[in-house]
Parts: structure tokens; sequence; C-alpha cells
């Protein structure tokens, strides 16, 4: 069994390669929820969202979120009520998974229970687990105040000066059940390449989690987000710089220290490999960019080889 | 100012009518929630959805309900996750009023209150105000157990003998703000062409509102639903049978006994005007189809000129 924590876009490219190279039911994928936020009084919950849209099929591969082909009815007219928070973009289609996990929640399920629920209903055969069923928030600090990583990333276009982060909830909360478990029974773990602040970051922070990962019995391979100093997508290295990081593959390899084995970067990167080898983490350079499905099922091949697999 | 008691369709047509006719803003429209339902964990509450519609110029005027050029991709979404009462059919821009809705209630305004807001973000100019702000469901018996309206009507196609309708909630109920003030300051009140047992029912169950009616300083006047034995549109006539009354104009003149002054009827139902006017309610031949937006605009000045507007 293969355990892969992970946020949303960068990783489900990277889960979609692997969903197609091994059995998917092999797969227990850990999903960042710092990002989840209520909008119009709706659960969303982006980056399971984003997974399993992807392992669906459903996903907007364009956008790399949200459900392909959706149309934007409800949203307009949230905006014509004048609702607040119309710049979060919820197509029609998805907002039938927030408006039922609300549901759900309203009646007492727990986010594992009702993202198992949904991954199941939709086909997916990776088991696909929250980090903790608690409410943890990556509360982004900025001269204006502080914000919600969503405020920060769509409605700010990640321009604010990000000046501390934190997650709200994290020490009161535990991981969700099955996680550590799946962890301590990997055959091998992967981080893949998510931002490592604002997805990676809130998974490592549920008490229990790092200590899982830290006496893991299996190899815990990861894939750089970032290319030479800027994330292949997203604010990575915004935020990077915000957390006294150097916002490059290095800095990843210098965060993961001692919860790494063996670390994917770029060839552009090849010059880090002697100081990411200093911090007995194992560096692969390849191609690790996945503009297409040939290349997400090519790079999933190459960490899955050196897990073995 | 004019009060007028509705429920949805067949209501809504005399109001887009009368607020044609006279200045809007002195209109009060008293509206049904015996209809209401939650679904999907959203609160709908048709009648009151349905005259705003109608007032702010969005209603689907073919179907009589729901927003004019609506898409339904939410709806088929929440079909394919499995979920529930999904023949209530929701379109996307409908949904926006409900999740709204949903997250006023939530956030502990009344529904008065969430109603007179959604009506001014419209630009409806005429006070729209529920019957009353606690739950009250219309509950219908039927030899296979009790049911709702929105059940019986949408889900059953009204197919299902009904023994008995009962107003669950009712005793313990009280008006809304503004309604029993609204009746009393009235320079007339309208009963419009809605289902009596289901539409204007409800409303005569809220305590206070039956004995506002009839401690009445001004006329009312009401609009037969019914043209021979059948209702213009839907099931009035069968839910008069099992309330034991007469399915006819002059079954709802009874049902109304004592809290009308004058009711318009059908050319076609002349026959009955003497029996109605035995129960002290001057019976108003015309004709009380309203098919096109002048045929609205035309009972409704006949209503407006029996009450000397």
């Amino acid at each position: 069994m293969i355990v892969v924590f992970t946020g949303g876009t960068g990783g489900a490219k990277l889960i979609e390669g692997l969903a197609a190279e091994i059995t998917p039911a092999e797969l227990t994928i850990i999903c960042n929820t710092g990002d989840d936020a209520v909008f119009h009084g709706l659960y969303v919950s982006p980056d399971i969202d984003t997974i399993i849209y992807t392992l669906a099929g459903m996903i907007d591969t364009d956008k790399g979120w949200g459900i392909k082909h959706d149309t934007f009815e409800a949203l307009k007219q949230l905006d014509r009520f004048g609702a607040e928070s119309t710049w979060f973009t919820l197509g029609d289609r998805d907002l039938a998974t927030h408006i039922m996990r609300t549901k759900f929640i309203g009646q007492g399920l727990k986010l594992s229970e009702i993202t198992d629920r949904f991954r199941r209903t939709l086909g997916v055969q990776p088991r696909v687990l929250p980090m903790t069923d608690e409410r943890v928030e990556s509360r982004l600090e900025t001269p204006e105040g502080e914000i919600s990583f969503q405020e920060f990333f769509v409605r700010d276009h990640w321009a604010p000066d990000v000046t501390r982060v934190r997650f709200a909830g994290a020490e009161q909360s535990s991981p969700a059940p099955g996680v550590t478990e799946a962890i301590r029974r990997a055959d091998a773990i992967i981080i893949a390449p998510s931002n490592p602040i604002t997805s990676i970051g809130p998974i490592l922070a549920v008490p229990g989690i790092r200590a899982a990962l830290l006496a893991r019995n299996a190899p815990v391979v990861g894939v750089s987000p970032l290319i030479a100093a800027t994330a292949i997508s997203g604010p990575a290295h915004k935020l990077m710089v915000s957390c006294g990081l150097t916002p490059s593959a290095l800095g990843v390899a210098q965060y993961y220290a001692g919860l790494m084995d063996k670390f994917f970067i770029g060839r552009e990167d090849q010059g880090l490999a002697s100081d990411i080898s200093a911090r007995n983490i194992n560096p692969l350079c390849t191609d690790i960019r996945m503009p297409t499905a040939a290349s997400k099922r090519h790079l999933a091949r190459e960490v899955l080889a050196s897990i073995g697999k």
C-alpha cells in the first residue's frame, strides 16, 4: 500500500499518474484540509474535491480544479443577491458536492465519513482521507491583518505580503481515522509536489502525523513543487520566503529534512543535488513538470521505481 | 393599502396584474409557508419565491414557478450523488435563493427578515410577508401514511388519496411581524385564487389571522381558483373533497364564509351565484382565467373596481 500526502493541483497530477500506473486501490491519499472554508454557508474542501474529481475523471484539467464543463449560474445569481465571497468560483455541479457535504455535516457525519461516501459514489478506488476531522485552518498574517488561504490565493491573487503562516486549531486536532495506521502500514510514502507551507505543512501540523512519519518503516519519496526559485504553479515560493525558507528545491528538502529519504527535483536544479544529499536525502533529477497525461504517468513511474514498485 | 392572501402560481398571476394596475408599494402580500420544505439541507419557501420572482419579473411564466431560463446542473449532479428528493426541481439560479436563505437562517434571521431582504435586493416594491416565522407544515394523510404537500403535489403528481389535511405546528405559531397590523390597516383585502386548503388554509390556521380577518374594517374580496368542479391549475378540487367540501366555487365560498364579502367566480359558474349570495357573499361573474399578461391586468382591474380602487 502506498500513501500519498497531498494538497490540490500539483499533487492531483502526480496522483492521476500513480492511479494509472498501479492498482488504484493500493493508494491511500492523505489530503490537506487547511484550505477548507465555508462559502455561502456551504462547507468547501478544495483539496479533497480536486483529488476526488481527478480520480473520478471529472476534473477540469485546464483549470486544475472544479468539474469539467461546469456552469456558473448559481454563483452569478448569488452575486446578484449581494452574497459575499463570490470571488471563490463555485460551479453549479461543484455546488452539489458542497451542498451534500454540508447536509451530511449537519447530520453529524465526520469529514472522513463524507469523503469516503463521496469517493465510493463516484467510483474512486483509492482511499481518500482528510488529514483530520477537526477544523484546522491555514491563517496568513499580512500587514492588513490575518486572512485565510483562499482569501490570499483566490481573492487577493497572492499579492499581499505574508509575514507568518499558522495552522489555527492544529494543536487541538487529531489525525482522521486511518491516517496514522496508513502511514505505519505503508510500503512507501510519497510527498506530492504540493505547496510545502500550506498543503503539506497543515498535514504535518496535526499532532501524531509528523511523529508517525518520523517513525516510518517505509521509504518516503518527495517530488519538488519548485523549479529554480519558483513554484511550478501557485505561491509556494512566496510562502516559503515568508516562513524563512529558501525558495528552491533545496529549501523544500530542508523543510522535509528527517521526514524524507528521496527527493525528485527538476533537471534544472541538478546543481542543488549535493546540498540535498548533505541533508541525508537522496536527490533524483528528472523532468518534474506534468503538463500532459503521459508526463503524469511518466513521473509516477519514476517515483514508483524509486521505491521498488 | 391592499393586502393579498396568497399561495403560489394562481395567486401570483393576480398579483402580477395588481402590481401593474396600482402603485406596487400599496400592496402587502401575506404568503403561505405551509408548503415550505428542506431539500438537500436547504430551506425552500416555494410560494414566497414564486411571488417574489413574479414581482421581480424573473418568474418562469411557462411553468409558473422557478426562474426563467434557469439551468439544472446542480440538481443533475445531486442526483448522480444519490441525493434524496431530486424529484423537487431546483434550478441553478433558484438554488442561490435557497442557499442564501439557509445561510441567513443559520445566522439567526427570521423568515420575514430574509424575505424582506430578498424582495428589496430584487427591487420588489410590494411588502411580502410570510404568514408566520414559525414552521407550519401542511401534512396530508393518505392510506400509505402522512406526506408533505410537496411529496403529494410534485413527487406523487397528486395521485394519492388524501383522507385528511392538517397544519402541523399551526397551534404554536403566531403571525409574522406586520401581518395582523396589515390586515387591520388595510383598505381592502384580496384572497387570491389559490388552493383554499393548502395555500389559504395554512394562513387562516395561524392563530390571530382568522380573528383579524373576522374583525376586518375593510372589504374582503376573493377570486375563485375553481371553474365548475375543477381547479384552474393544481389539486384544489381534490383536496376540497378530502376535507368534505364541494369542489366548486360554492364550496370555496362556504369555506370562506364569514371571512369574505365579494367573490369573483367564472362566468361558467353563474348558476352558483344565488347559493353564494345566500352565504352573505356577493358573487361577481367574470372571466377568471389568466393565461396572458392582459388577462391578469384585466381581472386585477375588475377586482380593484369591486373595492372602489
